[in-house]
């Protein structure tokens, strides 16, 4: 392509792979760093710089953070003994604790149990939880409601019946601000069925 | 944030100023390139590094590319006697190029007459395209078709009337592979009235 040289050719192609960029957006996020250069590109340039150096996968957990173990993993008020909870991916932990869940502990098992795409027990961290549970009283299983994740969290839950440690999931329900005719009949009926008094 | 130390913040923080992306998307494409670090986070903080010393601007045309004169502008086979073709942005350019328009050249305005806000003659590159214009045959002003963009292509038609340069513009029409249906009533009558023999 004449447009452009090859460095930007290249910016352009890597930014294309980024979830949620295609080429087109790709084409457009790197003219707009380059109409910026001192505001945005050359802050963007160095800060991915410093997050390549400092960036780390919590030995304990599997968190990602600047070190390791990581933030909430050395954080002495989120105390051992409470409650661990187990999320499939890392973008799960950040949103658990975007919503403010307390004082717990997480475990990422970086996926979930798939035999057709060749994902057994050893490929993602199921030995550490195994070892690290029985620290805690409880363990809540927060894998997505998937057919992998369930499967994943039946799985977990036979390894973990030895132990002391209580095994809870998420509740199921109506999530809030939703409107009832946009959901589908099974988490209706889980919402039914789980009803509270008011 | 407890998740992700500052250098992780920051990085999301400047992702999310790119257009097309959010604070939710920058969130995830941040972790999407800590998941990828060797395959595409390093390489594309290299290809950032490279790309910000490379960049230039061209003195002559304004397209953005690694050298000044840019490629284009250095390339003997696109004669300065030919087609001048004036957009607003280089991203007008550059889809001129993706399209294959053929053996031109440019002049990239940086913007539109707006006085509203308060952007003059003065503010875009019209000084410059006045000096260009002469040696070319054929000015072309492919300028968007939004009343900014047309008062533009008004004045510079005033300001070019002293030279005998061919003064041009974009022919309005259906796109190809358009539906009539959706197109607005003065796309319609315009290309009605531009209609050609078969």
């Amino acid at each position: 392509m004449a447009s452009g040289g090859p460095e930007i050719e290249q910016l352009i192609q890597l930014l294309a792979r980024l979830p949620g960029l295609g080429p087109r957006s790709a084409r457009r996020a790197v003219l707009h760093l380059i109409k910026k250069k001192e505001s945005l590109m050359i802050p963007l340039s160095a800060a991915l710089d410093r997050a390549v150096l400092a960036v780390k996968t919590c030995e304990v957990c599997g968190n990602v953070d600047t070190t390791s173990p990581c933030g909430i993993c050395a954080d002495p008020r989120r105390t051992e003994s409470g409650m661990l909870i187990v999320v499939e991916d890392v973008s799960d932990l950040w949103a658990l604790e975007r919503a403010g869940v307390g004082a717990v502990r997480y475990h990422v098992l970086g996926g979930v149990l798939s035999p057709l795409d060749g994902v057994g027990p050893d490929d993602i961290s199921i030995a550490s939880l195994v070892e690290r549970a029985p620290t805690f009283k409880e363990v809540v299983l927060a894998v997505n409601a998937t057919v992998e994740g369930q499967t994943t969290a039946h799985y977990i839950t036979d390894r973990l019946t030895e132990s002391d440690t209580k095994i809870t999931r998420l509740a199921h329900g109506v999530p809030v601000g939703g409107e009832l005719d946009y959901l589908d009949e099974g988490t209706l009926s889980q919402a039914l069925r789980a009803r509270t008094q008011i």
